[in-house]
């Protein structure tokens, strides 16, 4: 855990360079704006520790698998989110030495992301080897207004010196991934071209032959005023092209470098326009100017603001960190393009691949229920709707049949990445996962419809799966499902994992719920529907029917516990605390087979299950196994606090809720985990948001509508969070004096506070007493 | 399985080239001398599918891991068996037209391999694509009397043109491993040379910087005559050294190309003195010449053949295969070195990279027991005690500590180079078969006094590893090996695996007993021991004491099984007769995870532990646990067969032990496993051997006394065997009319035949009873 950045609520400030931090705050300090996004790199060089990276959407390359053993039914692939060219690039040279601040001295460094309006900014002194010393200042965003634009305002001033400089301003696309499986170069180029002022380079990537153009524009000011040059020479490499800019600059003048970045790809542009659009792109940013671009960014920052803002009096913290997670999140994903999802790294990192987990669906689809249109909501379900077909494909390879459908650990587009057999073959809870947000979508939004037009032939699909993949034990006389691994990946290849069990009974059980309301709803279409998937109600429901009521479930009736796996109790059953710190964490400290021997859980799993089917359940079963479960957990998924959070709140564990909060909260901003510097955990963050909306607010969906069952952490004054909810905005306020809640638009309402229903209409404030 | 090798008792024979089996071939007719090996390639261009391989003993690389996903404590390198230097090449043109297979007609091809002699021979006519047509004979071998020569004979002759011909005849170090993880190439040059007649190179392995002189020397003659040239150029290149000769052959007139090879390794001399040397060498087999190197090496294999042949009469595929087995274990392995040590592939191929497994311990040191001097298996078990240290130091990296040792699932110099965890961290068993060895060696020689020396201490760090590797289980009572994989790798991270749960707790006991044994013996000594290995005696012995009395093993008391893991009866319990012929292999068809929730087994597992401790289980038990477990084995790995045929020989499945026995003697002639062409299973090989000795013939040891139990396969008409025992050489010669049994030399002797005691005097056979 570290502690270097500044508390404040709507920046984040590093003072001080360490480069030892670097990594993280360019995984902290990334800007985005859902098209495009890039880890806060410096503009000009830097020799030491670095992760350059940006990141365009959507944009992937299908990296050789590589492994040590290959077992049939991988993947031959594995898609990785991409380097995407440099645009932000300028290296400034005084007298032959470079600027760069792993060989210059750095005095009063300051990096701030300033949340509010998104703009990453950053100043600092340096001292040259012989003693030159310059002031710089950077400013930097990537337009939420206009998506393929982003700007800088960078600004040189000499301090002891008067001198020629030397600015080299490019584009690059000569990029590599850090993760490359072969070190392979994934761009080649296509074009390029470069005038006085501007650049452009059209690379492509291999295999997946994406078309990426990357346009810069500069303008270099003086005194507010069109700066004179010495020399100015374009420059062009492969797959770079730039300018090369050298000029007087005096001591104590200001010199400003604008620099403007068009970054447009093909799947948004016909790859013969490209060219022509990414001029037009520059020509507009151009016009418009650094100021007015800001202007607009940040007027749609406001505005998202507004949407989805939670505020926290009385604890600096805890603020910070929900608007770091909200940010980041924002930035990720807007909702407005179908065929994208919400990478686990965003457009922070590379590690991972792929674009798509069940984080989706377990942990990010009820944040965008929660604070955007609908719509965006059902793109999330839409999107695995669309991937149907390839999660039949995918369950075929492994020996399944008849459309039994598994979605895949890890996606681009439909496509499994994912390679090690304990995952890829076996982390088949999922597939429950997606299953179970078609239900959480319908219940939060009351679109029963979804089901009829894309949820009940997904539903099928996964019911399948569930009926192939479990088997009859004549020793146990029930149907046993073997050879799994569950939410919990320090278990591998288990026996009946409980949760895994569960969410496949459930899936079964909505399913037939499901085929129920499309008959009802909609005759005609369920034939449909039967025809298409040529599924054989009769048999296959009795078929359900049958593994529904005849499940074998691991538990210790006598304790009232599930257990995690059929053997878990003949393990050593320790406590967390019983851990010395120089174990943990146990996966960077710990070979894999501890690991696995060990009761030591990663996330949620048991609880994972009570989380998700809470309504199943009693709070004294939620109670037993949390308090056998939890303190095994070491939390070592960036997903298991915001369970742990919402679950402690639910069962009065008042401090525990605060305590998880803070950890799934700040868990990037303190790298709790270590592993910042690889970028930061954007699926996770949804858990933040959901540790306060669901945990200390208690919101459910009860019957249609809203329920809310609040307490307020004892460290905090108050704190407030905004819900769409049916067409309607909702505002909940929980303060020492009570809840208020306001129905900022829509029609009237009832609501649930704890047990009393509200009547809320348009404008009025509801205040409920004391908490 | 395939079928196109013909039959003979002492050959192995190809008629006809077809390139689909090229490969296989490659490997089944592989030649090798201990000291070196090489795959049976063509010394012309072969533009097919071909893997070119050499190997020299001892010289491997550390190919830097690939793994999907790193886990902590796997290895930094795989050790791999290097493909080495390439001598015996010899390029052939005419009229600009290489000798090529691929490209010129075959007519007449013929392989053979003469395992009496280890002579390689090829014939064939080949014709050009412009009509030439020339007839080839080829013969070569690796001296077993010289390890460091090899030498060719090469004859051509035009059939019908006279025209100039072109040999390029050369040693080439640019050669590269099929298997290479990153496309590295492995070898760099040191230094190279050539004159006319001679090129010597010598390379260097990177990392490792083992250095290899590879020297080759060439005499041409045509009717017996040196042969005159037209032209002859010295040719070098990067690692690569030799002549061109143009020459003038004439129709229906033989010249013939006699290549001697000289490959030394830094292993075995000074590296400043290897160019020197591998002139000594070189001008030793000038001066030999072919003929002479044939007769001494000729003269090795006659003198090894009487050491250890086994005969079958009356039935050639099965005389074929024993010899086939005995020649490829002989030719791999003669014990002369102890650095060295049984690659799974011997000289044949790459595949599975480093040398020692644990088929040395299980398979093949009964079989160097029962067919070399003594020490030859002494040299095998001090291999072992020479990587302890490294055995300790592997277990560390895991986490354990106080000495205990986890020897590697693979090795080269006693570092671990696996990297799959269910393997590496989990396939422990291993230590079990390294222990029993021990035992295994002891019952055999009778040389106690090896547990002074070295046995103890190995045992004393397997045993702690077991006592730190099982866990108490309050809820069995007992305690538990969870989170292993077995014998069968067609499970894996399963919890209490009974044959590694009952090989631990043997070791224990074995441990204990050889504890009291050095007591005896030499109480000075145990006290050193105790000191170097800092031997708690009181507290370990009594905790092993505690493990063995209350170790838990999962049975099935009510069928008398011993149950493979916990939670094996909630398998569908299926025969191998159920799956589909399309379904096999099934290593090859089906997905890992169908693989490990099936019932279906890899190899013996119970069953092995039946096999290595029938002592201590009644035949009925043993009936009953074969009965249930061989109908669920798919014998996908070759060490599979051996251990069923020796099993049902001891049950009276005389059919069965039959069956067995000619699918692990012709397991590579057959291609039975589909995978010969990677290289033959060598090690696998000794189980053939054991089917008979210790199958057919019963053999065991019995309270220091040779025992017998023979039956004749009732499709032979005789087989006889040779033992090495104690400083005796015993013959057993088994006929329809009884058996046989001849002391050759050495001391009297009884031995029991059943349950008689029979006197041996040497040269006197003894003839018993019909069995």
């Amino acid at each position: 855990m570290k502690n270097y950045l500044k508390p404040h609520e709507w920046q984040i400030i590093e003072e001080g360079f360490d480069p030892h931090y670097n990594k993280i705050s360019e995984s902290v300090f990334s800007i985005g704006n859902g098209r495009m996004g890039q880890r806060a790199n410096f503009e000009e060089d830097y020799s030491g520790e670095t992760l350059r990276g940006s990141y365009v959407a959507g944009v992937y390359y299908p990296d050789k698998t590589r492994v040590g053993w290959w077992k049939n039914g991988y993947p031959e692939y594995f898609a990785k989110v991409l380097n995407a060219p440099n645009w932000i690039g300028i290296h400034v040279s005084v007298d032959n030495q470079r600027l760069d601040l792993a060989k210059c001295k750095a005095e009063n460094f300051k990096r701030v992301l300033d949340m509010r309006t998104g703009l990453l900014s950053r100043t600092f002194a340096a001292t040259f080897p012989d003693g030159k010393k310059v002031k710089i200042e950077s400013k930097r965003f990537c337009s939420m207004a206009h998506g393929e634009i982003g700007a800088i305002r960078y600004s040189i001033t000499p301090l002891n010196f008067s001198s020629k400089v030397t600015f080299s301003i490019y584009t690059d696309a000569d990029v590599v991934n850090e993760d490359a499986n072969f070190d392979e170069k994934f761009w080649e180029e296509v074009y390029k071209e470069a005038s006085e002022g501007r650049a452009v380079v059209t690379a492509q990537t291999k295999k997946t032959l994406f078309h990426v153009t990357t346009g810069i524009h500069y303008v270099i000011e003086t005194g507010g005023q069109r700066a004179s040059f010495d020399r100015i020479n374009v420059e062009k490499r492969e797959k770079y092209a730039g300018n090369v800019v050298q000029m007087d600059l005096k001591e104590g003048k200001e010199t400003v470098i604008y620099k403007y970045g068009a970054i447009l790809s093909s799947e948004n542009h016909p790859k013969e326009q490209l060219l022509a659009d990414c001029h037009k792109v520059l020509d507009e940013a151009l016009a418009k100017g650094f100021d007015k671009l800001l202007e607009e960014h940040a007027r749609v920052w406001a505005h998202k603001w507004e949407e989805c803002d939670i505020t926290i009096e009385g604890d600096v913290a805890a603020q910070q960190g929900i608007r770091f997670n909200i940010f980041q999140l924002t930035q990720t994903y807007t909702g407005e393009d179908e065929r994208l999802n919400i990478g686990p790294k965003g457009f922070t990192g590379e590690k991972y691949g792929g674009s798509t987990y069940w984080d989706t669906e377990a942990y990010c689809l009820p944040f965008y229920l929660g604070t955007a249109e609908q719509k965006v909501a059902r793109n999330l379900l839409v999107y695995r709707y669309k991937h149907l077909q390839k999660a039949i494909e995918n369950a075929q390879k492994l020996g399944f049949s008849n459309g039994a459908a598994l979605y895949p650990m890890v996606t681009m587009n439909g496509e499994e990445c994912h390679n090690e057999w304990e995952i890829t073959f076996e982390e088949i809870h999922r597939n429950g996962a997606i299953a179970h947000a078609i239900c959480d979508y319908i219940r939060y939004t009351g679109d029963e419809h979804y089901l009829v037009e894309y949820g009940l032939e997904v539903l099928i699909g996964i019911s399948r799966f569930w009926a192939q993949r479990i088997n009859w034990s004549s020793h146990k006389n029930k149907y046993v499902m073997l050879g799994v691994t569950g939410p919990n990946e320090y278990e591998n290849n288990v026996n009946n994992n409980w949760y895994t069990n569960t969410i496949a009974i459930w899936t079964l059980k909505y399913t037939l719920e499901a085929v129920d309301y499309v008959r009802k709803d909609n005759a005609a279409h369920l034939e449909e529907i039967v025809k298409k998937t040529s599924f054989d109600e009769g048999k296959e429901i009795s078929q359900w029917k049958d593994i529904i009521e005849k499940m074998y479930f691991p538990e210790d009736p006598k304790r009232g516990l599930f257990l995690q796996q059929d053997g878990f109790l003949d393990k050593e059953l320790l406590n967390v605390t019983d851990l010395k710190s120089e174990d943990r964490p146990i996966n960077q400290k710990w070979s894999w087979d501890r690991i696995l021997r060990s009761c030591f859980i990663k996330q949620a799993d048991v609880l994972q299950g009570l989380y998700f089917l809470e309504e199943q359940y009693t709070i004294e079963q939620i109670r037993e196994n949390f308090d056998f479960y939890e303190p095994m957990t070491v939390h070592e998924s960036s997903l298991s606090p915001c369970v742990h959070s919402i679950l402690s709140a639910k069962l009065g564990y008042k401090q525990k809720a605060y305590d998880f909060y803070l950890r799934t909260a700040r868990l990037d901003l303190d790298d709790y985990n270590n592993d910042t510097e690889d970028g930061c955990h954007i699926t996770s963050m949804a858990g933040t948001w959901l540790s306060v909306t669901k945990g200390f607010g208690g919101m459910r969906v009860k019957d249609g509508k809203l329920y809310f069952n609040p307490f307020l952490p004892e460290q905090w004054k108050s704190y407030s969070f905004r819900l769409e909810f049916r067409e309607r905005v909702i505002k909940v306020r929980v303060t020492k004096d009570g809840t208020e809640t306001l129905l900022e638009s829509g029609d009237p309402m009832d609501i649930l506070l704890k047990d009393e229903i509200v009547h809320l209409e348009n404008g009025k404030a509801v205040m409920a007493n004391r908490t």
